[in-house]
């Protein structure tokens, strides 16, 4: 049994790990954070939550949190959660970041796309990213994992075994993705109001999403190689999923079912990849901890699709199976 | 003809509004107003009219919008109309008002629902309801109309004609409405947060919606008697719409045919009601002014349903009707 | 461990309960049926279930079945099931049925509401309706249980605790109930098909609807007397969930407090039914075995709001629940 | 005034085609067919038209539809229309085609894209492809318009200007469209029942779309050059709207500006193409004749971004267009 702290408890993916923790043997929630004045109830900001977690919403010391905790799932946005990691780790938690913080390994890219100088440079580096497909080796033994971007994996656990096996060109790269409004958060905006985006899709950030320094690192490692992506995100009226259409060169000659075999291999032994012979729809994987994965040849011109729940394997699935690999317990258990 | 001023142009009424008019031979819009800093162009908050209508909006005094204007539309809230029409109509502009300010003819009654005192008391209760279908003569002549709520007229075209032959008890009346979530506004709120409010149903104001006097005073007017209902409105995961399903005692003994025959011959003449045989759903009449009314007897006891768009029949539609009515227009145009 | 069999797998109830059961550590599914030919992979028919859930679809005889399995959920259409029960029951297994068949006790209201003889009389009237917080005792030892309707379950949980305290006139009632789509099944119809029902809500069945009787069945007994309700189902743009709201008249001297303190009591020892003081939307219950139930007093009238899952504790949720009463499992298992 | 006959009037096409032509002061609709059988009054399929269209469906033969209107919208699907349009044509009417038999040029291509021979070869490849912007001189004098797909409208309006100024490299086309549920049309298919679709994001159809040698077709057209591309259409949950995203190498050094400029100049006297600077939604076009392109410069590829409504713009708005080119109405005449 870990008992488990959840920082900044009040937004989706917080929820969403909430649940997954709820039916999870071997974890104990203790601890729930906000700065939310009057330390309401979980279930008043979360009313789905009734009768099922009896805990106030407080406004802990990272001290505090350490104390009580030993694993902390930080949900705090980016900058801000590199003001408390450290003072976490100090107090002998361990943990794993929602935030963009430890995810670049280059400074001066966090600086240029998140606007801001980082608050705990000598960490940045060094902390794995949290993908078991991709890093799984690395998480065993780590105070802190990096949890990966809901875009990030969607595209790369459809690119990253076609670059390894230097299949297509890492400089031919487009990345066109679909997401649900979850993935905006529970901020309230415009853009997200109800009668704005019902009935709508549009595309938002293109060419300046956070998430394409991160995508392009990811897959430089597993390239061997510079990899370069324009990446285009959409907003899609419904809750959850993203869907990624990527596009590219071979590099090589190339059939269908080279590409198929080669993911089919590359994911034998994945528990929450499924490689799929059909075109996905985010439904098949929603609410779960799935990424379906597929691709086609088109003109000479390779497709990937790949489909996930971006608050499950794209945010808190993805965090407990970290979690789970962390702490020695089945990979799946509660997923 | 006719010069046109709105209101408060960055609401989702004074949207519609703007489409409708864009499309009237008479009309004219020479000022859209609002408090926006910096006097954006109305495309830069409605995307939508881009190329479509040239106007920025402008912070002007109710005495500078009635110098440009004969019609002043007004989209403010309720409690900043009253603040503004007597300087509109001390100017010379008529005036329809959406807010509620002069829909009640009770100070009281306003008082007590509304949480504030009235600013223009002395107009109250001299104003016609603009739901021409019940008091279309007084609207040709009136310097001012009040612009009806959208749930008190789906309600009330499908009980005032029943109350009116006597044939439903007035005790008795159950309002249950479900509306679209452009009926909550463009303000925004957590209950109309898209990953919030979509795929979800919830009733809210249960007893305590405003809509509830103005309800009672139009069907008491209609009864000749008083009316009480019990009113339930629901949030529904749509952009536009309200059903209304009305129960009631029979008030005499009662068949479907004689209840279908009375809606029939009440709204024999107009042009934006239909009484239809079939079950109408609020997409029938989306996007148009139509208000779709039938009637059912369910083991001895009234059931009406009725089908408006809150955004046309239910608001722009509507002031646009009222307006051709006031200007001696025909009654359809633009509708 | 207790062996499955699932018939009639293709539609959504089928689907769901395969997804419950696939987290309970004492249920192993062994058949699912269809009379799809060519035996399709399930995961052909249900492409969330790749992976998950290796068997294909069998055109089973009920011997067939009952020599696999022991327990046998039946998720055919009313009709059909009353076919199959009796050769499954013969064969040894026990049975959950979804459908109606087995529902309503009396066999002249089977055959006006159904349209058709009962196929299997004799067991008609001696079955256990499968709603535990009304006839638990009755469950553990039964043979087969008749899991209820989403739509009874609905307004059951709201409505019994106040009939049976005698709070409210059992002629009263009325039954406005509001269900999202998949409740109309996985048949392909007009009404489902997405650009007719999307942004749009109406009224089916006004009158008519099946699950009327069903309702008032289990009403009366829990009034000890005859109940009559009037019944109007609505269809919701979104996937699952059914709010509820009901209106009747006050039996005795009533306060809010008195109503909802007789709720909580009945409901005290319930694992799956949630008392909340906050008007519940259906997002809260989604997913989940919770049925949430409120009440008001408007007006002197008494107003519950109840909200489920339709698929979930209106239907398979509820069919595992009353599977773990009758194997002795504990009764939250997998829930 | 002019006399108009629709064929095949059950589908959404024609409805949102009849909704146009009823504001249309120079349109009289004499005619609307189905094989549908029993001559149901048009108000029976399409609701929202009660009160407003008074026809029956009838199954006319084309002479005896010619011997009723002036000009023919054939709303029939492909292969279908190809077997009517002689016989309209030679009983002097003139005809707007829907279906896509008349579009391509190449008898070939259409036997294999559409998997059947021609029923009236003479007249392919001497019909002008509906889409004003381009092909506007061919028009006025045309007896029959091939009216243009919805995805092809809205990926060439985006890409021509850029392809006939040499911008763009003709081999690097890159076609990501997003499309609204209505598109597919009224035929019920599982994958457009709600609860398939709904909440849901797919690709479907990749690599063998039936759009895709039309839009080669008249890129090529354009470009004064062979054009070739990668189409991915997906599926949305929303009504209607198509947002197509496209991906190109620049054929020569290019910046923003340069390719808004190209955009603006070409579309300089166009009634329904916006040049946008922000990043358009499908919301901002819908149930309006608009196209709203946008374009960027990304890590130097070349995006565009463009808008419609796939049953205006994309379908009925355009034929209304086409229909006042060849009558000589003013053109945006009820658009």
């Amino acid at each position: 049994m870990t008992r488990i702290a959840i920082l900044g408890a009040t937004g989706y993916t917080a929820l969403e790990l909430i649940k997954i923790l709820l039916r999870h043997p071997e974890a104990e929630i203790v601890a729930v954070t906000s700065r939310q004045e009057g330390q309401p109830h979980v279930a008043m900001i979360h009313p789905t939550l009734s009768g099922r977690l009896d805990l106030r919403l407080e406004d802990l010391s990272p001290a505090e949190v350490a104390a009580r905790a030993e694993c902390v799932f930080s949900c705090l946005p980016h900058g801000a959660s590199a003001t408390v990691v450290p003072a976490l780790l100090e107090g002998g938690a361990r943990v794993v970041d929602f935030s963009a913080d430890y995810r670049l390994t280059d400074l001066d890219s966090y600086a240029e796309w998140y606007g801001q100088k980082h608050a705990d440079p000598v960490r940045v580096g060094k902390v794995p990213y949290g993908l078991p497909e991709l890093f799984r080796a690395a998480i065993p033994d780590a105070p802190l994992v990096a949890n990966p971007g809901c875009y990030p994996t969607c595209a790369i656990l459809a690119l990253a075994p076609l670059l390894k096996a230097k299949l297509v060109d890492p400089q031919s790269i487009i990345v066109d993705s679909k997401s649900g409004v979850s993935g905006a958060g529970r901020t309230l905006k415009l853009i997200t109001h109800y009668p704005e985006c019902n009935e709508s899709i549009a595309a938002y950030n293109v060419g300046r999403h956070r998430h394409t320094p991160e995508i392009e690192q990811i897959l430089s490692v597993a390239a061997g190689d510079g990899v370069e992506v324009i990446f285009t995100p959409h907003l899609v009226p419904m809750d959850r999923g993203i869907l990624t259409t990527t596009y590219s060169q071979p590099a090589t000659k190339l059939t269908e079912e080279k590409l198929m075999q080669t993911l089919r291999e590359f994911y034998a032994e994945e528990p929450f990849v499924r490689v799929v012979d059909h075109l996905p729809a985010t439904k098949d994987s929603m609410n779960t901890n799935f990424c379906d994965v597929t691709a086609r040849i088109v003109r000479g011109r390779v497709v990937t699709i790949s489909c996930l729940d971006n608050l499950i394997k794209g945010a808190s699935g993805a965090a407990v199976q970290n979690f789970n690999i962390m702490y020695g317990y089945p990979e799946t258990t509660a997923l």
